[in-house]
């Protein structure tokens, strides 16, 4: 009775928050009133974390799309999954402020950390709905499986990384880096001329 | 001769309007300065009212995606009860931000929940277009019937929210979880694999 | 051999940042940090030229949409003519602000008179290119011309509230009120059960 | 097995990012709080500088619109060197506010020409991927040569416009101004009744 969601609509409106969260991040970096190299050099970490958020978030939803794509029917657990994921993504703009002004600050570095930890977690229980959906089709559930791997590395990786924080932010800052780098390879599988 | 509009064209616009509000209201997040837990725990109450205000307009999303599925032409009567709701969830960033500065002040608790109060007014409103719009249509119009209960249901809990923030701002706040939570439940019912 | 771009295309963007413009407007509200009727009264000019240039852009969003559906070719012409409509939609947000800080100086009222005229101006130049496309089509000419006479009496009335500002706000108020009360009515042709 | 990512889909994103670009620079003008028109013209170079990176951006989305309807396939390189664009477009608020705040500051004025000029860089990266792509069809490689020589002045005229700002100021202006109209006439072709 009550009209189903499209795969296209619930990509439609994803897509739609992944892109202001994208975008209103830059609102967070104010130019300095000063127009001198010092006062600019104040704003490089909150530039490079933004630069880092850029990247990560941008990842995300190109996964998102292929996770999407890969999906026949919007069940109502779907929905309340993408959802979730959309919560922790539309944090990654506070996060990010955070961390950009307390660069060397464990607690900002460990929270950083911990909603990448969030997002990535969603991607699991996302995956986990697309299992279920093709446990019926070997190629299919091959294929989620490898993906699978790939999702609870990044989780564990991202968890590790709060904790590492205390030790030392350059080890966290490895992982926040290593990670998109990881991700970024595989994707070239997608085309190619 | 001027175009009509199709509920596709409605539902993009919407669709924006809801991506927009769901993700700016985290500006209001300021990271705090001082990178300690204490200087964390203060914007807690302000990470609280966003988490519920999120849940609360991702559920009204659903909602209204449901609800536009069933319209078969959009009339006058339904663009302005439309752009009615828009503007009420336009301002939820607003009293999400009062609420989460004040959380313990009867007048941000009572705003917050007359705001939604005229959401859930503009629900209404849109229904009984639908109703009318399928008042020959038995199986619809029970349908309609039984959503519209469950509006006015909604509608009047959160309009006995504002007046009891004066008595307890905790028994508002259970309102205001109570009713995500009852509309979640039902919502379920979607899918299912 | 360069792709020329289909009306939904244009609307997409338009819709886009319409959307946006609606919706930023809220982020100038900022709650009052005293949780007071006292402090909350203050905020009241500016909620309601919020409120005001919410239902000014929703008319604009409105009639932009059947006026696009009227488009058979998007010219160069109407491509730019509807980024100039673009520019000055933009502006709204921040001549709102600007009257919602200062409700009573004729400056900030005249400003805001003079952005709605320069919107209606673009809304002029839109039609205008729809006349010379439907020239041999005298029903469409008919149509367009007496559309064109209403955009011609809106932006000389905002054009008039510009220096009444300076006699008397409380005029400009009217003026503002009464156009989109004008064209509210005539949308009710739209639609009707 | 993971699917391939339309052009349509990849147009989507753009324009919902290339949208709230445009439009979120608003927020940066803030509105004088002192009405007279001594305050409002210290808001002028801001004003000034907005309608510029308006104007940019817009024809950035123009072409933009083109380049991607001349795309076969989205290939990863594609979908990288779009991120790439995005991110570059996505620092136009942040430059255009350091420029509206600094307009006679050679600093300001070289980072406007800098982030202008990497944006002019993916434009290239992204035309050489279509060359690639239609290096068997001769007609669409003189096409997609001619608009890269256009592609490659710009960013050019942009990179000399950085050290030109330590010599003077309006010099830099001038080639921000001058790209636009360049880029203007040529559009004209695009259409016509």
């Amino acid at each position: 009775m009550s009209g189903e969601m499209t795969t296209s609509r619930l990509e439609a409106f994803s897509d739609g928050v992944i892109a202001i969260v994208v975008t209103i991040m830059v609102l967070e970096l104010h130019a300095p009133s000063q127009p001198t190299w010092v006062a600019l050099a104040k704003v490089a970490p909150q530039m490079c974390s933004y630069a880092l958020s850029f990247l990560v978030v941008a990842i995300m939803w190109v996964n998102h799309h292929h996770l999407i794509h890969a999906v026949h029917k919007v069940t109502a657990g779907l929905l309340w999954s993408n959802l979730y994921l959309l919560f922790w993504m539309s944090l990654v703009p506070f996060v990010t402020d955070y961390l950009g002004k307390n660069p060397h600050e464990p607690l900002a570095v460990a929270l950083y950390g911990l909603d990448l930890t969030l997002c990535s977690s969603a991607f699991i229980v996302l995956r986990m709905v697309l299992i279920r959906q093709d446990r019926h089709d070997p190629a299919m559930a091959e294929y989620h499986a490898s993906v699978q791997r790939k999702n609870l590395l990044s989780a564990a990786l991202y968890l590790l990384s709060a904790p590492l924080a205390y030790f030392s932010v350059y080890a966290s800052f490895f992982v926040f880096v290593l990670i998109p780098a990881k991700y970024f390879l595989p994707e070239k599988r997608l085309g190619g001329d």
